[in-house]
Formats: structure tokens, C-alpha cells, sequence
């Protein structure tokens, strides 16, 4: 006989997505259709909306007409999300806050201060620490001694951000916006805090956001940790992590999805990082709390702090 | 009859400098000689010594010859402070750090962390809030609705800061050197915590650090907050802040060191910022525990992240 918990019987949490583009489509829509914790009942964007659901022109409005929602996942550029997450919340939704969780590390305490007082559960999530292979990476590493890791993560902007105004704006942290991704995942699977020892910053000459990033931390244990992120690389992509370790070389590849150890392959699974993303929401709402870790974004800001900022050759789309 | 708390025959705290330089001469030594709780036992700089007390060239060889050393204060350039407070906690030694307490936020929140591992107390000082008028200008302010502040903070670099390189380099802040003493006042005196919304910084095209910002901050409240910088004030020199009240205009100026209200002085008094750091100091150590707020750091950070970088003229000592 099947135990029962009452929260088997609760309804499923009304959920509105703000901010409807590619990702929400690609990834968001799928996620919730999947999970029973959540329903979509209405979405707020200035142009997108999907098929079947009430949609709205802005999150004030829809928070005015749709008082039974739950919870909203923000969706839109990073630098409109505070103002949104803050109409929600004084509405008493639960939020979900796509990476980077904010503008600023100052606007993301002041949400995690609001939902306390409020008693409301703040998500801000980082997709890339639930693909396939990042725990198994951590278990390894956490059995190892670590003598170094090289983060590449390369990629064509053309084609993965293809000309999306807001990326190449300040605060639109430009090749940090993937970059932040390598960094939600080292800051999960390394065993100690990382440090910033050096960067420089390489912005296009027309733009406000950088399109090369070169970084150099440390840590308690002086284990060097060198991330290289580029946005002009054409060819073949890379979204790997290299460790050198006392048992041989750990390669964790494709963004997460696959572990080989002195290159036997480890681990290889399909991504279901949205999935993960909406099972750790539903949890986080059910035990009242949030789940706000600033470490990857705590970098990136100290990279515009501490590095060198170069100008290069102006980009267009 | 005194009563006699046991303190009262503790010994002195021995206490070594790192980093002799005109902070040091002008400040730490003044504040230490006049407060019983310390001893200053040695110091250790490149170039700089003190009269009558042992120097060391490097505060390894320092910590090494001087075994008897209780506390250091880090009075070096905010790049290198990591590297020594670490040897400093490692040796067991509470550890003062000058503003600002280094130069990326991550660093900090290690050595918070090595700290409390390691049962030491870590400071990181922010002299400004110890000006003379800043807890009554708290006080009016928490007394009142506010409906704006207005930060003017424009010295003259030449005059401050002749020829200091590492001011100027990747990571040595620029006018956010000066900058962050302001911070460090409004995010005492004003009642909710802020986050910046628009930020510009000017950056001279032949340094790596602005001489310039623009930053506007808000608050839970949607309160205004205006900040000036500029290092490039000729003149009168204006570390002033300004706020518009329900019960009239407030100044506070001459960097905390006078209160104003409706054009009427309520307070004047002579500064005694670095006495009272070191108070603080002794205070935290017999109480076990460290003080660091890293507020106005976060600030700078976020300004770096967020900001508008804007290249101006050239400058030249």
C-alpha cells in the first residue's frame, strides 16, 4: 500500500512565466508540462505568449487580473528582473529567477531579505549545476587531490545569442552570460570558496559588455583554477572543464553532460536540467524556504571589479 | 571604589603593521599610541619604518622572527592584503584590515571564513562611519520619512593621492577609493539597504581605474540615492551628503564630520575616526568575534558590473 503524505493531494502551484523569448519555449515550457506540481495558467511579455494560455502585457496587469497565481518564473533580461521579482513578491508569489538572478549583487540580497519577510520561497537557479554529469564530477573530485583546473568555454555569440540587444549592454554581462554557467558548476563541484587572483576583460570598441573574459582564482589551498571564456569561436564549441588530479585527468564536457576520467568515459546522459530545475522549485516552495546562492554572480562582479578592461576590434551581429 | 572587571589587568594586545605608509604614519600610529589595549611591537614594509620599533622587510619573516605578535593591521594596497592576512589568520593572529578590505569580494568572504575556523577576529574597518556626526545624522534619519539623498563626494587626486600608482592599476578602486567612504556612511545611516539601478564610470583612457561615477541607487522604498564622484575637483573639495526630509534638509559634510539641519549646525566636533577603529578593534577581540561589512564593497562591485564604462581624457600625475 502506497504511504500517503497529504502533499499528494495538494492542488498543483499556479504558475505565470514572465518574459516569453527562446528560452522560456525552448526550455521552461517543456519543464512545466512535465512536472505535476505545476500548472501554467498565464504568462506576461511584451511580445511572446503562448498558444492556449491567457497572456498579458505586463506583470503589474497580470498580477492585477490573476490573483489565484501562485508563483512566476522571470524570464526577461537580467537587467529588468529586480522590478519584477519585487511587484511578485509584494503580491506574495513564490519567484523563480532565470540565471544571472539579477542586475546586481545588492538587488538580489534585497529580494532574498524581501521573500524572508514575506515568508516566500526565491529560486534563483543555475541550470548548468543539474546537468547529467556535475554530481558525479563533484563525487570524484571530492576523492581526489586537486592540482589544477582549466575551464574552456567557447562559443560562436552569432549563433548562440544572435542579435539580442540586451547581452551587449551593460549590465547584460556579454560573454558572462554563458560564462556564468562554468561558474555556477565550479563553485558546486570544487571543495573550497575560489578566489579571483587576475582577469582582464575584453570589450568589442561598440559595445558595453565584454566578448573574452581570461580569469585567474585561487583558493584556501592555493589550487589554480584558469577559466578562458570567448564568444568568437567559431567551429567547434567548448563548455569543458579539465582537473588535474592525483587520480589522473577528470574532463567534465559539453556543459555538464559528460564525465571521462584519463579519458574512459564515465557517464553520458541525456540533459534534463529544466526538469531538475522545476522538481527543485516545487521542493524549495513545500519546505518554505529559498535557495539563493550569489557565489557565481559574487565572481563575475568581481571580475569587473579586479580585471583589466582591454577594448577590441567592435562586433556586429 | 573602580570596580574590576579582570580586563582591566589584561596585558596589551601586541600588534605589528603591515605596509608603512602615510595612512600609517598620519592615522594608525596616533590612534595606537593613545589606547592602553595595544602594543606596537614591529612592523613589516618594503620601504617604510617606524622610529624605535624592529622592522622586518616582509610580514612572513615578520610573523616568523616575531612569535609573540597578537594582531596585525594590513595597511598595503587593497591587491596584496589577501595573500598577508592569510599568512596573519594562518599564524594565528587577529587580523585589521584597512578599507577597503580587499580587492575582490570573494577574497573577503574567505578570510571570514578562515577566521571563524580558526577562532581569530578579522575587521575590516571603515573609518568614515566613526566621523563624529554620522550616528546623529542615523538617528534624524530613522526620526523621519526621507525623499531623497544626494552623495557629493569631489576631491582633488593630485592633492590626496600624488603619485600613487596602485591606485590607479586593476583593482586599486580609483575615485571609488575615496567613493567608498561615502558608501560606507550611507549604508550605515540610512534605514532600508539600497542597490544601484544606472551607473557610469569614466575611466581615463591611459589608467585602469575611474576617475569618475555617476551611480544612482534605490531602495526597498523606491527612495532616490544620487552619487557623484569625481577626483578631478579643483577648489573647494565637497565629501557631503545631502538629504531631502520630511522634517527638512539634512547635511551631513566635511565627510561626516558636521550635521546640519535646515541650515542650523546640531553637531561639530573633531574626528577621531582611527582612535575609534582601533576601540573597536580591541573590543571585537575580547569579545571573539570579527566585524565585517561588506555592504559598501558590493556596491563598488556592483557599480563596476552594472556600470556604464566610459573612456575621458588621459591623466598624468
Amino acid at each position: 500500500m502506497q504511504h500517503s503524505h497529504g502533499f499528494h493531494f495538494m492542488s498543483a502551484t499556479k504558475l505565470a512565466i514572465v518574459g516569453v523569448g527562446k528560452i522560456v519555449r525552448d526550455q521552461h515550457l517543456p519543464a512545466i508540462a512535465g512536472n505535476p506540481d505545476f500548472e501554467l495558467i498565464c504568462t506576461a511579455s511584451r511580445h511572446g505568449t503562448v498558444d492556449g494560455v491567457a497572456s498579458y502585457g505586463t506583470i503589474e496587469a497580470m498580477l492585477e487580473a490573476v490573483p489565484a497565481i501562485d508563483a512566476v518564473s522571470l524570464c526577461m533580461p537580467p537587467q529588468y528582473r529586480y522590478e519584477a521579482a519585487y511587484a511578485a513578491l509584494n503580491a506574495g508569489k513564490h519567484v523563480f529567477l532565470e540565471k544571472p538572478p539579477g542586475a546586481t549583487l545588492s538587488e538580489v540580497q534585497d529580494l532574498v531579505r524581501l521573500a524572508d519577510s514575506k515568508g516566500l520561497s526565491l529560486f534563483a537557479s543555475w541550470h548548468s549545476r543539474y546537468a547529467p554529469a556535475v554530481e558525479a564530477a563533484k563525487a570524484f573530485l571530492a576523492s581526489t587531490k586537486i592540482d589544477s583546473v582549466h575551464v574552456i568555454w567557447k562559443e560562436d555569440v552569432r549563433h548562440w545569442h544572435p542579435n539580442q540587444a540586451w547581452i551587449w549592454q551593460a549590465g547584460g554581462l556579454g560573454v558572462f552570460d554563458p560564462g556564468i554557467n562554468a561558474l555556477s558548476i565550479i563553485t558546486h563541484i570544487l571543495p573550497h570558496a575560489l578566489f579571483l587572483t587576475k582577469a582582464t576583460l575584453e570589450f568589442p570598441e561598440n559595445r558595453d559588455a565584454p566578448i573574452a573574459a581570461d580569469l585567474h582564482f585561487s583558493d584556501v589551498t592555493q589550487t589554480p583554477v584558469h577559466a578562458e571564456f570567448d564568444w568568437r569561436q567559431t567551429g567547434k564549441q567548448s563548455w569543458d572543464i579539465v582537473a588535474e588530479t592525483a587520480a589522473g585527468r577528470m574532463v567534465l564536457s559539453e556543459g555538464g553532460a559528460k564525465l571521462s576520467i584519463n579519458g574512459e568515459e564515465k557517464l553520458s546522459e541525456p540533459e534534463r536540467e529544466y526538469p531538475a530545475l522545476y522538481e527543485r522549485f516545487s521542493e524549495i516552495i513545500k519546505a518554505g524556504r529559498s535557495d539563493v546562492d550569489l557565489a557565481p554572480l559574487t565572481h563575475v562582479a568581481d571580475a569587473f571589479l579586479l580585471g583589466r578592461h582591454k577594448f577590441v576590434d567592435s562586433f556586429y551581429d
